[in-house]
Parts: structure tokens; C-alpha cells; sequence
């Protein structure tokens, strides 16, 4: 799971039929790097991290994400932070595959 | 500094004609993401830092990355961790500007 190495991120995407599918990079206690990524129509509801701020990038595709109420459209490239309490979910408004780099700091307990 | 909203990384970029730019994009006590901005020739010398993972990710340019002793070449989208207390650093091999995403956790103290 650790990669001590050159990662092209989208090697490790795992895209799922029934809900947004889940991989992971690197984990740590401190640092957790992780993708999300969804097929058209699939979502990550609304939810909050005590203590943990999270990191959005998308690496592809397109969506719609909230944070605070609000809902940022977000395209390859953008950046989002979630700081801890705030929150936050993606929702793949488009019609091709969205995949999202998700950093969580510190990483849940196991 | 902080942005709850939608970041495009490349607005933040801060190059620097004597040595590499730095930028901050957001910080708590447990997370650090910001730029290191590199114009051609530049590097950040071999470092470590105990107790803080690092993520870098190449957002624009290509260079070379130096982990444990190795070289790997990065170009834009690619990804490379630095668990805590690995040597690592960066140079920018190219012929154009190279801009990185560094996140650390925790961040480093005040």
C-alpha cells in the first residue's frame, strides 16, 4: 500500500458499480492519501471529520462539491480543503467518471 | 491564507528569481499545503523532516526528485510520498518552470 516510488495516482483508482469506490496510497498515522472515485451519478454525502482536515483534488472528470452549504463546481486540477468540523461531499454532476485524490490529516484511527 | 472555497493551485504559485518560491494555501497544527515554485535550474536541497509526512505532487513542468538516494523524473500528476525522516528533495531538470504541491502533516511548528 506505501509506495515509496513514483505514483500516477489513476493506477490505483477503483472504481465501483454500486457506490463511490474507496483506494489507498499512503497511510500513516499523521497523513492519509487516498482516491475517491465515482461514476456518473454517484455521490459521497454530506459528512464532517472531528479533529481531521481533508485535502480535495480532482484529478479527472468533473463534479459538484459542498462545503459549508454551498456547491462549488470543481474541474481537473482544482483544490478544495475541508478544515476539520466543516462539512463536506462530491457529487459527480457529470457524465464521465470523476476521480478525486482525498488527503485526511491526521488519518482515522483503525 | 485560508480558502474555503475553490482553489486553482497555479494562482498561488510564487516563482523567485534567487532560489525557490514558497507558497502557503492552507494551515493548521496538522496540515501544511503549499507550492514550492521552481524556475529552471533551481532545486530544494536533500532534507528530512522528523515526525511529518510529505506529499509531493507535480502540478506544472517536469523535474527530477530525489528520494532515498534515488533520482526519479516526475512530470505533471504524478505523486511521491516522503514518510517521516526520509531524505528527499527536488530539481528542476527542465527547461520551463516546474511547480509542485507539498503537503505536510503535521504542519512544521511556529
Amino acid at each position: 500500500m506505501n509506495h515509496p516510488s513514483t505514483i500516477r495516482p489513476s493506477d490505483h483508482a477503483a472504481y465501483a458499480p454500486s457506490k463511490m469506490g474507496k483506494s489507498t496510497i499512503f497511510e500513516s498515522s499523521r497523513l492519509l492519501v487516498g482516491l475517491n472515485a465515482f461514476e456518473p451519478g454517484q455521490e459521497h454525502a454530506l459528512h464532517a471529520h472531528a479533529g481531521q482536515d481533508k485535502v480535495y483534488q480532482v484529478l479527472e472528470g468533473e463534479g459538484l462539491f459542498l462545503l459549508e452549504g454551498r456547491q462549488l463546481p470543481m474541474k481537473a486540477g482544482d483544490l478544495l480543503v475541508a478544515p476539520e468540523g466543516i462539512a463536506h461531499g462530491v457529487r459527480n454532476s457529470g457524465n464521465r467518471r470523476l476521480l478525486v485524490l482525498a488527503i485526511l490529516a491526521p488519518a482515522p484511527h483503525k
